[in-house]
């Protein structure tokens, strides 16, 4: 079994993810949200790449959810808050959802053998259910803008620190990711606080919301896209 | 003053490279070469993408010199080996090169304020340079045919450690460079040997130039790109 890592979007085409399971990582907050909702019991969300789409969606009776650099889409009726999504009366509700970056990366593992959403919150479950298919992987983190960031490639590195005894690291993007992780593992929640991505969003207050994207295993769910729906 | 990280060519769109100073990393081997070369008397290096090129300029009485996928180019005098650039008989003259990865990051940052050519082997004049110029500072990861390397962020970590007094990390980026260095930095031999491209190159039975290109400050030169040629 070989494990690789994408840092951004911008080099998903260095990858051939046909014959792999691509682990979708949005930390803050998109993929976090996701696996806080469909482990609370939304019955399934739906990732859209545009506003409009959610809005179609929402038409037809779904939940309409997301936000765009960090805030939340005003006419939708939630963001893209963890918060939001562990809603009780959002038990057995289809949400659609839109977002900067996470939706945009589950768009383009479409096409991949298995596409399955990772977050700090339900990293054991990933890991276990990694281990157990057994599948070439690649952890496809969902960056800002297409660009790098610390807090998907640090869920990365602890998917690669757990694999590591399974797993062979394809390429040195899994190596430093690893040795990342290694570095930063007594603390990830100091860490991931210092990421540029947490500084954005610190601005619209929402310090408990990245306080809570860094805790670990609160779900024992993994989210997978089956057609154009996540579920579990 | 701003640092930040691009980690391979395939990023460098991300980045406004105008009003910066740009230093072209690619430890194995390129940039470890070129500054060996004018740090031993080369009158200047000419960096070019082919190998048409490179012949072209060889007509004209340049020394020929490159690889493709870390084996010297046939016809060519040399390849890209730090001790081939160290060759006394080389003293005064002027070298035409053409390699994988870094002679097409050089040609990528054409256009920047300022270019020059970092490597372990003159870390510290770099980062002088950098100080006493003030300018912002792009540290520009040559990679692996686009992909990231262990080695490149390396140093670009450690330039991001010698400056975190005078510097702003301008993204994830140069933190991440920054924390791995300082997680590497006692024995940078050892994570470089890790590598991708160090077990690449250890095919051709290339250890000693792995072995010298992790070595600091052997030469007090920066590189330069004036108009087509580096100089120092």
């Amino acid at each position: 079994m070989k494990i690789d890592v994408c840092y951004t979007p911008d080099l998903i085409h260095q990858f051939d993810i046909k014959d792999k399971t691509v682990v979708v990582i949005d930390i803050l907050r998109a993929t976090s949200s996701m696996v806080a909702g469909l482990g609370s019991g939304i019955q399934s969300i739906t990732p859209v790449a545009t506003i409009e789409e959610c809005e179609a969606l929402g038409r037809q009776g779904y939940v309409m959810a997301g936000e765009r650099s960090g805030e939340k889409v005003a006419q939708f009726e939630m963001g893209n808050s963890p918060f939001d999504y562990m809603n009780p009366a959002l038990k057995g509700r289809k949400v659609a959802t839109t977002t900067t970056n996470g939706t945009q990366a589950i768009e383009l593992s479409k096409g991949a053998k298995e596409v399955i959403i990772g977050a700090f919150l339900n990293l054991n479950p990933v890991v276990n259910h990694l281990m157990k298919s057994n599948n070439d992987v690649l952890l496809f983190c969902a960056g800002w803008k297409g660009r790098y960031n610390l807090e998907d490639t640090l869920f990365a590195g602890a998917v690669c620190n757990a694999l590591k005894q399974n797993a062979e690291f394809e390429s040195d993007s899994a190596l430093c990711a690893f040795f990342l992780y290694q570095s930063m593992a007594t603390d990830l929640a100091y860490y991931i606080n210092r990421s540029n991505h947490a500084a954005r969003l610190s601005k619209f207050n929402l310090r408990e919301d990245i306080e809570y994207c860094a805790k670990l295993n609160e779900f024992n769910v993994v989210p997978k896209l089956i057609g154009s729906e996540l579920i579990v």
